[in-house]
C-alpha cells in the first residue's frame, strides 16, 4: 500500500536542522549525494529482504497447497471452510472470519513493496533527498511508470503456483480507480498478470471507502473463499489496525491474532514508507528497558 | 549478529555535511530531539515488524513440526535425513548439507535482533544522532545490559515449543567469548534460556574464527542435526553469503538457494544495521528502471 511518507517528513526534518545554524548561505544535502537511506538499502538491495520475501512467499504457498490438499482428503465437507478476511463484526480480540461455503478459492495481495517493486519512484525520491511527498507525483508514477517497476522476489513464482492450483489471484491495492488500466499495465509488465479492474483488480475509489480496504475485502470474499492474503502493511488485512505504535504492536502480538501470521495472513518487510515509520523515542523504546553506557566511550 | 553499524556511518555522513558548512557554530542535530531514525521505528516499534516476526517463528515452528512428524511416521529411514547447514566443499549453487545420522536435533539462532531486542544500547543510540559506533561501547553493553533486552516477538514461544518437541534450542552470536556469563544472563533475562556456553551457546572466539560463523556451525552440526536454523543476517546461514550487495542479493535468490528460506532458513527483519546496508543509488536502483516525473511536481 502507500500513504504518507513519514521517511521524507524526518528527512524535511533533518535537513531544516542543517537551515536553522543562522549564517550557512546554502542548505547542505541531508544525504550526499549517492547515497541511499537506509531503509531503501534494506528494501531495494539487500539480501536480507530478498531472503525475507521469498520466505514469505514460500510460506504461503505451502500452506495454500497443504489447505488445498487436506480438503481434497476431506472432500465434502466445505462448511466448515473459512476465508482469510475477517467479518463484519469481528474485533481483533474475536477475529471471526467469513465462511467459505463452495465459492472458488483466492488469494488477496495488495501490491506496491507487496508484489511490486517501485524502483523508478524510489529511485527519484533517494536522487531527491528532503524533498517532500507529493500525491501528484505519486499519481505521475502510477500514470508512466509501468515499465520501471520489478517484482517481489518469489512474487512471480508464487502467482504462477497459485494459479496452476486453480486459486484466482486477486489484487487490492490503493492505486487510484482513475488509473486502473495504468495498473493492469504495470502488473503485467512485471510478469505478475493478469489484473483486470472490477474483476481480480482492486483500487482505492472502487466502493467509495478511501483508505481502508474492509469494504473491498468484503466485496472479494463474497466471490471467493480468500484462502491467504499478502501485504506490507496490517491495513492490508484488516482495517481494525489502529491507535498508537504501541497498540498496533501488541495488536499484532495478542493472543487472537499471533497465530495468523505465516499461516493465513502474510506480511512483506516494508522500511521504507506506511504506517510502520512512527513514533519518537517514548513509543519506540519502553522507559524499564533504556540504558546508558556505564564506563568509557560514551 | 552484530557488526559496523552501517546506519551510523551514514548518520556521520550527513552531519559532517552540515558541519562543512564554512561558518556554523554549532553543528545541529542530524535528528531533531525525540526523533527516531526510520529503520528503529520499524524494527523496535512496529505492528508489522512484530507480524513479520511472528510470521517467521510460526513458519520455523511449524516446519520442524512437520519434519519430526513425518520422520515419525517413517521410521526407521535416518540416513536420508539432513540438517540445514551447509557441509564442507558445498557452494551457494550447489548446496549440499551435512548428514544428520541418528544425531539430537537442534534449532540454531542467532541471538541479536534475531531472538533479542537490544533496547537499552538502541535507545543510547538513538538519543545520540551522529555518534559513531564504537566497539568499546558494545562490549560494555554485553556486560551491562542483561536486563534492558527483551525477545522477539513470538521467540518465547517459538523456543519453548521446540524444546516441548525434544529439539535442543543452539545459540551461535558474534557477541565476545570474553563475556559469555553475561550473554547467558541477558538470554535468560529475556525467558529464553537456558543458554551454556560450551553446549548450547557459541560465540566469537570459540574456535578462534573471528566473525565468520561457519566452524561453529559445523562443531554444532557435528554434535546435532540442526532441522532448522534463525537469523536477521545471510552469515547466520553461511558465509558463503558474500560480494557486492548485487551479488548477494543474487545468491539468495537463486535457483538452488530461494526454496530454503521459510523451509529450512528463517529470517528476522533487521533494517537497523549490518550487512544489508550497503550500497549507493547504483548498487540499490537498477539503471534500467530509473524514472523521472513527467509533469508537475518535479
Amino acid at each position: 500500500m502507500r500513504r504518507v511518507r513519514v521517511g521524507a517528513v524526518l528527512a524535511a526534518t533533518m535537513l531544516s536542522g542543517c537551515v536553522a545554524t543562522t549564517t550557512v548561505t546554502q542548505a547542505p544535502p541531508v544525504v550526499a549525494p549517492g547515497d541511499v537511506p537506509p531503509g531503501m538499502q534494506f528494501l531495494y538491495g539487500s539480501a536480507e529482504a530478498a531472503a525475507l520475501d521469498h520466505q514469505a512467499y514460500n510460506a504461503l504457498v505451502d500452506a495454500v497447497r497443504r489447505r488445498l490438499a487436506s480438503e481434497k482428503a476431506d472432500s465434502g465437507a466445505t462448511s466448515d471452510r473459512i476465508s482469510a478476511v475477517l467479518r463484519p463484526g469481528a474485533t481483533l480480540d474475536q477475529p471471526m472470519m467469513i465462511p467459505c461455503g463452495d465459492r472458488p478459492r483466492a488469494v488477496v495481495f495488495d501490491v506496491d513493496e507487496t508484489l511490486l517493486l517501485n524502483l523508478g519512484f524510489e529511485y527519484d525520491d533517494a536522487a531527491h533527498p528532503g524533498r517532500a511527498y507529493a500525491e501528484s507525483r505519486w499519481a505521475d508514477w502510477e500514470r508512466t511508470g509501468a515499465d520501471r517497476v520489478e517484482a517481489i522476489p518469489g512474487a512471480i513464482a508464487a502467482v504462477t503456483a497459485l494459479r496452476r492450483m486453480g486459486v484466482t489471484v486477486v489484487f487490492n491495492t490503493n492505486r487510484s480507480a482513475a488509473n486502473a488500466a495504468f495498473t493492469e499495465a504495470a502488473i503485467d509488465h512485471a510478469g505478475l498478470g493478469p489484473a483486470k479492474h472490477g474483476e481480480t483488480l482492486w483500487l482505492k475509489g472502487d466502493l467509495g471507502s478511501g483508505s481502508g480496504k474492509d469494504s473491498r475485502r468484503s466485496a472479494i470474499a463474497a466471490r471467493y473463499c480468500v484462502v491467504a492474503m499478502g501485504g506490507d502493511q496490517l491495513g492490508d488485512f484488516s482495517d481494525l489496525f489502529a491507535g498508537t505504535p504501541q497498540q498496533r504492536r501488541a495488536a499484532a502480538s495478542s493472543p487472537a491474532i499471533h497465530g495468523l501470521w505465516g499461516r493465513f495472513w502474510f506480511v512483506l518487510p516494508n522500511p521504507v514508507y506506511g504506517t510502520a515509520l512512527k513514533g519518537g523515542l517514548d513509543d519506540v523504546f519502553p522507559a524499564d528497558k533504556r540504558w546508558t553506557p556505564t564506563a568509557g566511550d560514551k
